[in-house]
């Protein structure tokens, strides 16, 4: 078999290109250079074109010359017809199995642009540039990508990793704090899945304004991103090994549904950083997780993100969304990822609902709600 | 890092099982059992639904306990509606992550069926049981899926491997002779591509009633389904070495446009049969390769499928529909997969409209037309 041809053969599971710099517009024009200056394509939404695009256009020859995409800011509009708007303009415009798309923005642009790209000619390849703490710790190593689908969140999408991502602390400064804040919790979540060591530079350190320094920002950002590739690449389809991304994470769901049902909702990152202290509670109890780490852990949170109340009234109601939770196997117990140490992780740890109602009156006393 | 979960990590890209089999009923069983009974779904379209779903319900446990969904035969309803209608079904009946789909009919179910599945809650598995001839050797193994997307065939879609494929030739005997005849042309292109020895097996056995012997079709078959399956391996996301899978189909591409235009359109295995003539024309006088093979194909071809006849008033306007094919990449000569020797494809070969025109007139004389 000859081939005239020196394309070289691609997998599509690879794990992505991750450069930390504050020099995205070079960055960008480096990457699109060594993939062979091929057509681009830039995602973004309203926002980000307002707050972001003029300064890449300006800096960047790549972004200048690209096609611009714009859709809908908020995951209400991370939907078929948003995905399906994106498939258009790159059609329309005749875009090739050689293009690149690069995703400029929040989780809802690398889910969506993602997807498009992953499904527009069976596969274009995908940049993204994070802009948000949440995104870039989150959503932009994984390769998870989706919409929602007939009211449920993120029920259409494929695993696809980026061929690169940039990811930069530029975009933060003008990020209010409490988007700072919920994407910090994240970062804390990959600290007691690491080591002491992260978890205690992560909590003796404050992302908040004023005091929020960009460069020492980078660095845990550096660190907390290598501590999920690496649990991801053990685990890319999401079937074990990474459920232990999960940590806090099924706490946090409930009172997220909560907050929604009682029209007061409560921020992704926020909830994530209760239903870490909840889950570091329950860890503490079925596995003798050291007291001290939960301590530490609740002060800060306490500090920094305030305490939802969970009120025993509360308390049934929180297990009923945790129990409908699509992860459960069992329809009594309810599935967590606990630690049994800093660093290490258990998943599907079952546990009862009668513990779990006595890790929310231990949350009580912790968190000075009783 | 500790697990209490036995399930195992599933990498995205995987062989498919291939299964050769006249026992359907009892292998898609076996199937489902060795997954563990999951959930199965069953896709297929109107026409299947009548002919083949009785037989599967009264002789397979699995199928008779599955739900199924059914959709528009015909390639226009390969579209976002479909796909979409698809995964509405899933998903309020609550298909979980562990959920099979078993796509039962032609090209059409498989490639929609295959991206449904591969994007529902970002992937389920897939069996694939082809009904047709076509679908049984060119789509239900190399992982394409796709749906049309404004106006462009194949415009959306993945790459995703089925779990597994159950190849039969038992529901062939109801097929019309011309489905196949289309179908039997892209087994001679997989001769082509692999040796003289499998190449005059099939070109001295005819597919068509009365002679159609189920056996000797299901050895041809599943020679030809492994000759295909061993180029998609060696490059699955079809960036080079499974273009030769190409081979007639830059021809037969034009041929069928052609066709639309003056409202006559060809069945695709013919427009393949006359591109394999027609290109086999051209590796004679681009590579050299032997005159007896065209010759012996040519006559093949013509006793049974008869000629398509290219006038020369046509020549222009056939040269035109292949400049447009979307795998060129220079404006001026059009790029073909041809063979040097029966089994030696040579892909990415530009051939100028001159040279093209040459082997028009050599296939008039060749298919007795001029």
């Amino acid at each position: 078999m000859e081939t005239n041809s020196s394309q070289t053969q691609q997998p599509s599971i690879v794990a992505p290109r991750i450069v930390f710099t504050n020099h995205v517009p070079e960055a960008i024009d480096s990457m699109v250079e060594q993939l062979g200056n091929p057509p681009v394509y830039v995602l973004m939404d309203v926002n980000t074109q307002a707050f972001v695009m003029p300064l890449l256009q300006a800096q960047s020859s790549a972004v200048a010359k690209a096609t611009a995409i714009i859709t809908k800011a908020g995951d209400m509009n991370k939907n078929l017809e948003a995905l399906s708007a994106i498939w258009k303009q790159l059609s329309d415009s005749n875009a090739s199995r050689n293009s690149v798309l690069i995703n400029v923005g929040g989780g809802l642009v690398s889910d969506l642009g993602g997807l498009a790209a992953a499904t527009y000619k069976r596969g274009i390849k995908v940049i993204n540039i994070p802009t948000t703490l949440l995104a870039a710790v989150d959503a932009s190593v994984g390769g998870k990508t989706a919409i929602n689908f007939n009211g449920i969140k993120n029920q259409i999408g494929v695993f696809n990793e980026p061929e690169a991502v940039i990811v930069s602390t530029m975009f933060f400064n003008t990020l209010p704090q409490q988007q700072l804040l919920s994407g910090y919790a994240e970062l804390i979540k990959h600290g007691l899945l690491d080591s002491t060591e992260t978890l205690d530079e992560l909590l003796s350190f404050s992302v908040v304004y004023p005091r929020f320094n960009s460069e020492a920002l980078m660095k845990v950002l550096e660190d907390s991103v290598m501590i999920k590739a690496r649990y991801v690449r053990q685990d890319f389809t999401d079937r074990n090994l990474r459920h232990a991304l999960n940590l806090g994470h099924t706490m946090a769901h409930a009172i997220e549904a909560y907050g929604m049902e009682v029209l007061s909702p409560e921020p992704h990152g926020y909830a994530v950083a209760w239903g870490l202290v909840l889950e570091l509670i329950l860890s503490q109890m079925e596995l003798g997780l050291d007291d001290g780490i939960v301590k530490k852990l609740a002060d800060y949170v306490l500090t920094n993100y305030g305490a939802f109340d969970i009120i025993p009234q509360i308390y049934d109601k929180l297990i009923d969304f945790m129990r409908n939770d699509k992860k459960n196997t069992s329809p009594d117990d309810i599935n967590f990822t606990l630690l049994r140490r800093v660093g290490e992780p258990v998943i599907d740890c079952s546990v009862s609902s009668d513990r779990i109602k006595t890790a929310f009156d231990t949350y009580r006393t912790l968190m000075k709600l009783a």
